[in-house]
C-alpha cells in the first residue's frame, strides 16, 4: 500500500510535527511524512526532522530576493518529494498563490483558537486578553488569507479564571496533538469533501 | 429581603423571558421582572408579560422622532420601575448611550454564538454558513457596539453536520435558557466583578 506523503511546514518547536511523525511512525496514521520545510533556521522542528531520517529545509524568508521566489521554492520541494498533503504545524507565514494554487484543499493548517475568533499570530493571548470564557484549536484548509479557510475539524477548551498565557497554551497544544493528526487520518482516508465553505466528513 | 429589580428588553417571542419569570417565580432565581420592553407591537413577549401581571410597554422604534427621544424613554421607564439589571433577551436594537451610561455593567445582553464569533443579527445563521463545526451562547455585559462588551459566561454547542437553521436554533436555545439564568442569578448574588475587558466570577 502507498502511504500518503505529508510535507510539514514549521517555524518553531516542531511539537505537532514531532506527533505526526510518531503517529506516521506507530499503525495510529495511515501516512508518512517526507519533508519538513522551516520558515526560521532556529526551529527545533528541524532538528527532530534530521533525527528521524526526514529532508528538512531551512527555508528563512530573508534568504529569498522576492516572495514569490520564496514561494516557488516552497512548491519545487513539495513536488520534488511528491508531497500529496502539506500540513502547516505552527508555520507563521502567509503562502503565495503558487503554492495555494496548486494544493487546493491540500494545505491544512492548525490554529489556537476557534475560528473565526482570534486569527492571526496571537490567537492564545488574543482570547485570554479580550476575556473570553472559551476558545479552541481549528484545523481548516488554508486559503489566501489568514485563518479563513474551510474548517474541518474543531474542539472547544475552557478558559480557567487563573489561567495564564501558558497554562492555557498547554491544555490547547494537548487538543492540538489530538485534533491535527485526526484531521490527517480522515483526509488520508479519503474521508473529506468540500462543498463550498464547508468541509463534509464521511463516516 | 429587597429582590433585585429587572427589566427585560424583547423584541420577538420571548421564550427567554419565560424562563427568567418562571425561574423568578419558583425559588431557583432571586429576583424579580418588574418591567418588559419590546422593540415591536406584535412582540409575543408582551403577551406573556401582561399574562404574568408584569407592566409591559410596545416600544416601537417608528413611534418615537428621534433615536434619543427612543432612548430617553426607555432610560425613563426603566428608573421610573427602579430597574437594577436590565436583560437584552432577544433585543434586536443597539441601547443608545443615555441608556448605557446609566447603567454600565449592568445591561447583559444574550448572543447566540460564541462572541466574538459570529456577531450581528444572525449569529445562527452566519455560524452554519461558515461551515464552523462548534458554535455556542455568550452572556455578556453590553456596550456601545453591537456584541463586544465584557463576557460573562459562554457554552459551546457542537454544530452536526446534517443540522439546519432550526435544529442548530433549538439546541442553542436550551443552553440560552440554561446560561441567561445563571448569569443573572451571579449578578444578583454579587458573584461578578468587572476588571477591564474581563468578568471576574467570585466562588
Amino acid at each position: 500500500m502507498k502511504l500518503p506523503k505529508l510535507g510539514v511546514l514549521i517555524s518553531g518547536s516542531g511539537s505537532n510535527l514531532q506527533v505526526i511523525i510518531d503517529q506516521c511512525a506507530s499503525v495510529e496514521l495511515p501516512a508518512e511524512v517526507v519533508v519538513v520545510i522551516s520558515s526560521r533556521n532556529d526551529a527545533y522542528g528541524l532538528k527532530r526532522a534530521n533525527r528521524h531520517g526526514i529532508r528538512a529545509f531551512d527555508l528563512s524568508r530573508n534568504l529569498f530576493s522576492s516572495k514569490s521566489n520564496y514561494n516557488l521554492t516552497i512548491l519545487r520541494i513539495l513536488q520534488e518529494c511528491k508531497v500529496d498533503l502539506v500540513i502547516m504545524a505552527g508555520y507563521m507565514r502567509l503562502l503565495g498563490a503558487e503554492v495555494l494554487d496548486a494544493y487546493v484543499n491540500r494545505i491544512m493548517n492548525l490554529h489556537p483558537a476557534m475560528l473565526p475568533s482570534f486569527p492571526g499570530a496571537h490567537g492564545i493571548r488574543d482570547a485570554l486578553e479580550y476575556g473570553a470564557k472559551w476558545t479552541g484549536v481549528t484545523v481548516h484548509f488554508a486559503d489566501a488569507d489568514y485563518d479563513t479557510g474551510p474548517i474541518i475539524l474543531q474542539e472547544p477548551v475552557e478558559i480557567l479564571s487563573d489561567d495564564t498565557e501558558d497554562t492555557l497554551a498547554e491544555r490547547i497544544h494537548e487538543v492540538e496533538h489530538r485534533l491535527l493528526p485526526q484531521a490527517i487520518k480522515l483526509y488520508c482516508e479519503g474521508k473529506l469533501r468540500v462543498v463550498g465553505r464547508r468541509v463534509i466528513i464521511k463516516d
